[in-house]
C-alpha cells in the first residue's frame, strides 16, 4: 500500500494548480501529438463486451506490425502489463536497469520483491527478473536485440520494455522472441506512438505459458471496445506507421536544434521524447512553465529536463521563444 | 493459471460458429439493450493520459449516483475488481454465496484461497471473506442491505457484488457503507445499465484503506478516457435512470409475460435479466438459437435459461414468435 506518490508525465493538472492559465502545451510525456485518427466506432464495441474474434483481430494485427512469431495478450496499457510482471514468477531478486520508468521497481517492490537497481546490463545477472526499457525512458540508452536475447540466458525471466520502440523497430526483440521461450517477455505501449494514450492498449508478447498466465491473472475482457478498433486500425495501416517515423524522426532534429541554441545538451532519448541536460532542471522547467509548457524532471538528476515533441506551429513557436528567452 | 474455460453470456462468437448467420439478437447477457447516448469524446480523452481531476470527477459522479459517503474507486469493470479482491487480505477461507456469477469463486481460488459455496448468508460466518452478489446473478435473489451489514460484523470482509443493483437503488448497501468501516466493499458495474460493457467501467467503494490498496493494486491510469467522458455524464443524468428503470421494469413483466405463456416458470432475476426454468435448459436454448436468439444455460441447472431484454420491436417480434413456436 505504496499510495499514489509516485511522479508521472501528463499531470497538467499539478502545473495549473502551480501556474495557473488553461492554454497548456503537455510536453511532459513522450506521446506522439498527431494521433492516428480515431476510427468510427461502431455501437456494438460500445454496447456489448468484447468479443474473442475482436480480441484475435486484434492481438493479430499487433503481432504483425511487432514482427513477433510469438502469442500476443492485449491489456489495458503497457501499464496494466507492469502491474501483473511481479505475479509471474514467485518473489525474488530482481534486476531493473536504471534509472528508468519508475513503475517497474516500484510494482516489483509492492509485491515483494527484492529490488537492485543496474546500472548496465552486466549487473543483472543471476536476477529471478530483470527489467530493461529499450530505448531507456528517460536517457535514450538502447540495446540491440542480440545483446539483450543473450542476456535472457543468464536471468530467470527477462521483462523487456518497449513502449518507446515504435520510431526504432530494427531494436525490437520481437521477431527474436519465438527463439527464448518462456525466459524473455516484452511490453509494447500502443498509446505513445499511436497517440491515443487515453484509449489504455498495450501488449504482452513472449512464451505461452507466460501469456496464458497473463491472460488469467488480467481476467477477461481487459480492453475496451474503442481500443479494440482504434487499435485494429492502426496496427495495420504501415503507410501511416512509416510516415510519423519520418516526422517524429524530423521533430526530434528541431528539437534537438533549439534545445542546442538553449545551451542545454542532449543526455539520450527517442523520436518521441528528448532529454537534456539543462544545468538547472527547476530553473529551466519553471521557466518554460511561465510560457505554459510543462516538461518533466526527474528527482535523481538536477539537471535533467525531459520534452515530448509539440504538435503544431503555435507549438513551436512558443517553444521556440520560451527557449530564445531562457537564461543565456 | 486455470486458462479461460469459463462460460460467460456475451459469446456471440459461439452461437455464430456454432449455429451460423450473423442477425443475431444476443439476449445471453444482462446489459440494458438501450444504452446511455454516447457522448462526444474530446480529443484529450482520446490523446493524454486521463489525469487526476477527471478521475476524480467520474468518481465523485460515482458516489453520489450510489448515494454512497465513502470513496470510491474506478476501475475498468467490475471484473476488474473482482481480479483484485483476492489480494486484499491473505488468502484464507471465502464463502461465495451460490450459484452465482462463477468468476468471483474462480479468481479467489487461482489466488490460493479456500473458497465454500454457501447457499444462504447463515453458511458464511467466520470466513475470511464472504461474496454476496446482490441481486443475485442469475436467481435474483435479493438480501435487505441492513441484513448484509449483520453480516459484515460476521466475516473479515464482505463483498456485495451490486453489478445488476442499478434498477432497485432501495437495495444498495451503499447509503450504509461508511458504518461498515474497512469490513464491506461493494462493487458496481458501470456497463450493464447504462448498456455500455465495452467501455470497461466499475466502481468499488468501501473504506479509505482497502480503496488505498485497490489503487495501488490497479495502478494508475486504470480506466480509459471515453470510459470517464461517460460515466461523468450517465452518472449525473438522473432523468435517463429514472426512465430507464421505468422502461427497464416493464420489459421485464412483458418477458415473463411471453416466458409463462411458453410454460416456463420464472426463477427470478432483475430487470436487467430474467431466469426461467424451462424444464429443459438445453432443448429451449438450441430451440431459441436456430431462430438466432442467443441465450445463457447454466453448466449446474438442466432446466434454467437467463434471458436478458430485447432492445426494439423486430426483437421483441422474433422472440414472440420463437417462444409461441416452442414445444408446448
Amino acid at each position: 500500500m505504496t499510495g499514489q506518490a509516485r511522479d508521472h508525465g501528463g499531470d497538467l493538472d499539478r502545473a495549473r494548480a502551480t501556474y495557473g492559465g488553461e492554454d497548456w502545451i503537455d510536453l511532459s510525456t513522450g506521446i506522439n501529438p498527431l494521433p492516428y485518427p480515431m476510427p468510427q466506432i461502431p455501437p456494438h464495441a460500445l454496447n456489448t463486451l468484447p468479443t474473442a474474434t475482436d480480441m484475435g483481430a486484434l492481438e493479430q494485427a499487433a503481432a504483425s506490425a511487432y514482427g513477433a512469431r510469438t502469442g500476443v495478450v492485449a491489456l489495458s496499457g503497457a501499464q496494466a502489463a507492469i502491474q501483473l510482471v511481479p505475479r509471474l514468477r514467485p518473489a525474488g531478486t530482481a534486476a531493473v536497469l536504471s534509472p528508468s520508468y519508475n513503475e517497474h521497481a516500484a510494482s516489483l517492490a509492492a509485491q515483494g520483491w527484492q529490488v537492485r537497481a543496474a546500472h548496465d546490463l552486466t549487473q543483472m545477472a543471476g536476477a529471478d527478473l530483470a527489467v530493461v526499457v529499450n530505448p531507456n525512458n528517460p536517457d535514450g540508452r538502447l540495446w540491440p536485440p542480440e545483446v539483450l536475447a543473450r542476456l535472457a540466458g543468464d536471468v530467470g525471466l527477462l521483462v523487456v520494455d518497449e513502449s518507446f520502440a515504435d520510431p526504432t523497430p530494427h531494436l525490437s526483440l520481437c521477431p527474436q522472441l519465438h527463439d527464448l521461450g518462456e525466459r524473455a517477455l516484452v511490453l509494447r505501449s500502443f498509446g505513445k506512438f499511436y497517440g491515443l494514450a487515453g484509449l489504455r492498449l498495450g501488449f504482452a508478447l513472449g512464451g505461452a505459458k507466460t501469456l496464458e498466465h497473463l491472460r488469467t491473472l488480467s481476467g477477461p475482457w481487459a480492453v475496451s471496445g474503442p481500443a479494440i478498433v482504434a487499435g485494429s486500425a492502426a496496427l495495420s495501416d504501415s503507410t501511416w506507421q512509416t510516415e510519423t517515423r519520418t516526422r517524429l524522426a524530423r521533430d526530434a532534429d528541431r528539437l534537438d536544434a533549439l534545445a542546442a541554441r538553449a545551451g542545454w545538451s542532449l543526455v539520450g532519448g527517442t523520436n518521441l521524447f528528448r532529454t537534456y541536460d539543462t544545468g538547472d532542471a527547476m530553473a529551466a522547467r519553471a521557466h518554460l512553465a511561465r510560457a505554459r509548457i510543462w516538461t518533466r524532471a526527474f528527482p535523481y538528476s538536477a539537471g535533467w529536463l525531459r520534452l515530448g515533441l509539440p504538435g503544431d506551429a503555435a507549438g513551436w513557436n512558443r517553444l521556440e521563444q520560451a527557449l530564445a528567452g531562457s537564461g543565456q
